[in-house]
């Protein structure tokens, strides 16, 4: 998938994500990266809203799965069940998510998809800012195969 | 604080807020109501976003815990460590979160305040949908207070 493809994707589905500023840097059925400006997702300190970065950790988790599901010929409905963030360092500028499949179970993931139709998975996403990790989510997906 | 006031403070300060609607239905140092309508934030499935779901639970996690300590005459600034939201039930409409301080260990919390200028607190909400409860949010907060 392009990243204007992901952009269109979200911007049409998730509409939040216009008002966002979301912009896809780059996407692959391994590796998702997106960015977002700081000005319309700023805070009360003048640096990014945590609402906001994790609501971008959150679509880069779900796009990274997403487009992997689709990679393999499965026509999903991805559906969050849990997510848990940890805010390391303030963004005193831009936001940027990067999320890959690298340590989830995809072989077991794949496995149950195949009998049951249904699986979970953890997928984690960065925070990355100047170089460093600001932040670091994971999200507990169910993925449901449609037909 | 009226709910008008927090409204103001929330969309001039955290812009997003005005993107997503948010409104506040209820304020005090005891309680925060915070709705939203599901267009701004609907996703792919119709459903109420998962990003601005737990967007607007941190919000009224933050309000509380900050009208309290603005009630208690503490000027602060309040940061977010961890967050951690647990999707229940899909909310088909407008979104709906309530925090309280109940079973927050406020006595130890402002203990600490007074003796060290900061003091963690966890404050949990809840996202209402139908009378039912649609997702829970726990927010692990450092206060910090300012001259």
């Amino acid at each position: 998938m392009t990243p204007s493809a992901l952009d269109e994707y979200l911007h049409t589905h998730i509409p939040i994500t216009r008002a966002m500023g979301v912009q896809t840097l780059f996407a692959s059925a391994e590796r998702v990266e997106l960015t977002a400006p700081l000005e319309p997702n700023i805070n009360v300190h003048g640096t990014a809203f945590g609402g906001s970065g994790a609501t971008l950790a959150l679509l880069a988790a779900w796009s990274v799965l997403h487009l992997r599901l689709a990679a393999e010929g499965i026509t999903n409905r991805l559906v969050i069940q849990r997510s848990t963030i940890d805010y390391l360092l303030p963004v005193a500028g831009d936001l940027m998510a990067v999320a890959t499949l690298d340590g989830a179970d995809l072989d077991s993931f794949f496995a149950t998809m195949a009998r049951r139709g249904r699986a979970r998975l953890s997928v984690s996403s960065e925070l990355m800012f100047e170089g460093k990790v600001a932040g670091r989510l994971t999200g507990d997906f169910v993925a449901i195969a449609e037909q």
